[in-house]
């Protein structure tokens, strides 16, 4: 299994309460750079930061890094539109970072991005792909593209708090912007994203398109991101099965909403629970509180881990929390724990 | 344990009759890209060719990824220099292909490339590394640094009839283009980089002066580009324990000039060997015969190998060279071969 990451940034998450994606607005266009690196390599090489929300949540990377310790699998990182420098090897597709979408034009070359990354995507080897991204201000976007598209827009967010008025009202801004009404991008997904989208989701399509096409079997891996994602690829006419992996908070932030979005994309749901309310670290439970959710293919990650290694990821990144500097004060797994954790607390459900 | 792998190109690889890194001239700029496909993905994706010599023998990075595909590793590949596209995910250390060493400049901004590498080196977590590399022309320009620091020069070849004495003269003519006499950068190993080598040795030479740096073991997974490497780091004041490791075509064929060199230059040296003389595999027969011989850091990932997994290595090779459509027309593993294969024509023999 190998798992693609279209890393990239907007602009667009510089705008006052969009993201939680780093501690501070300057340090965020570091953020998908330092996500690779700790894919990559365990830990931040090259970037100034560990991502972390401004209340110290560590990014979702962690928890990918943790899984990828623990079953192991291939990653290919690909630069769609890094604004900050990495030392994690990536793919090198020609993307810019994109512009916020209150300008007119967001993403200068949709169209070019999405036919290279489908080049690239066709010529993978591969019999199944998981496809994740990291992109602060990413459900913004994914907002902005559902509205241009006309489908029923909503989005979570990696605050607690979802500050989707804030976001509509950015999005409103945003086809104001590109003289646009919302759906009148139906039949063109390209110039949803051209107008009101983000690098990182033409780079994704693109990709699944292409490896679709090869006929690899293709997880979008993500949540109300790759909805939006799945949602281009229904509106350029892409009708081959697709999953989507999520994390149960994701899922239950959305409810019947993402549920009901996948059916109508038709697209297989997927959302995994890493258990972490079993256990008493800080780290985990600021993901209990609502906090990240989701993101650096996480959901997707964790459906490759079998019920019974569910344990030995929350191990592991609990130790790389330790690595990142981010620290535990728990008491470890609860003594009711035990193994093959079947229960509705850890492991993966099945739905649409 | 990482493997990291500094690819790129130096226009030395065209002239006539140096390299065999490539079926044809042309084709031999694309020959570092497809390498690095084929350990990232198991063949070429994006690159037009699979590299083979003007005879049909494979590249080494089929036998790389064989190892990787059997004991498996974390890989990173570095852009040192590439002249065209790859789909693998590559480091981006802003390195520009080499000129020709009958140049009076083959490699501008040699120390820059250093600095940078050494910057990425020392910043990696690992405990050991093993630093590979493919450049076509290669060994061409190691004899270019080793005799413009003075050592005593002698390289190995990718053919089968090493074309020693048309790479002195390429090395004499590029040592007079740069107004240098043999020797004269002893004291300053960039300058013999600047001056008469390609883009790949300083990335190679920063990453393990920065990786030694910070405590981390580092072998170097070559023959005799690796000793012009080493005599680089030596030069340059790096006296930490090194190590190199290369394959027993390269040292059966350098004898004892292979052992010395690593003995003057206070280096461990690991030889390994396929053992492809126990099967009748074409590809493997042309390796017995002295083509290509070492590369894309063979020798090195065969010493990952243990001697138990070196005949599901030899068979891995054997279905990639199916997959590279290189025709296996063998009976496959002799009867008189079995398991826990320790003899003298399979597994590591260790020196100086």
């Amino acid at each position: 299994m190998r798992v693609i990451l279209p890393a990239g940034t907007t602009e667009t998450a510089l705008i006052d309460g969009i993201s939680a994606a780093g501690a501070a607005p300057e340090l965020m266009a570091h953020t998908p750079s330092a996500d690779v690196e700790i894919l990559a390599y365990g830990e931040p090489t090259g970037a100034p930061v560990t991502p972390v929300s401004p209340t110290g949540c560590p990014t979702p990377a962690a928890v990918t890094r943790a899984v990828r310790e623990v079953v192991g699998f291939d990653l290919a990182v690909v630069d769609a539109g890094l604004a900050r420098p990495t030392a994690a090897p990536t793919v090198d597709l020609g993307v810019d970072p994109g512009a916020t979408v209150r300008d007119a034009v967001a993403v200068e070359d949709s169209e070019a991005i999405f036919d290279r990354a489908h080049d690239f995507g066709s010529s993978l080897p591969d019999d199944e792909v998981l496809i994740g991204e990291t992109v602060p201000g990413g459900t913004t976007t994914a907002l902005g593209v559902l509205t241009a598209l006309g489908e029923p827009a909503t989005v979570s967010s990696s605050l607690p708090e979802n500050p989707l008025e804030r976001k509509r009202r950015t999005v409103d801004q945003g086809l104001d912007a590109s003289d646009l009404e919302p759906g009148a991008c139906a039949t063109e997904p390209m110039a949803a994203i051209r107008a009101v989208g983000d690098p990182v989701q033409p780079t994704v399509a693109g990709i699944a398109a292409g490896a679709l096409e090869a006929g690899i079997d293709v997880t979008l891996a993500g949540g109300t991101q790759m909805v939006a994602v799945a949602a281009v690829l229904r509106h350029a006419g892409v009708e081959d099965r697709l999953s989507i992996a999520t994390t149960s908070f994701v899922a239950d932030e959305q409810g019947e909403r993402l549920e009901r979005a996948c059916e109508r994309l038709e697209c297989d749901l997927v959302v995994t629970d890493p258990g972490f309310d079993r256990r008493g670290h800080v780290a985990m439970e600021r993901y209990c509180a609502g906090e990240a959710k989701e993101g650096v293919a996480m959901g997707g990650a964790l459906s490759l881990v079998s019920d019974d290694e569910l344990q030995a990821v929350r191990e592991r990144f609990e130790t790389i929390c330790d690595r990142l500097g981010i620290g535990s004060d728990g008491p470890g797994e609860t003594a009711t724990d035990g193994n093959g954790e079947a229960s509705s607390d850890g492991g993966k459900r099945r739905g649409s």
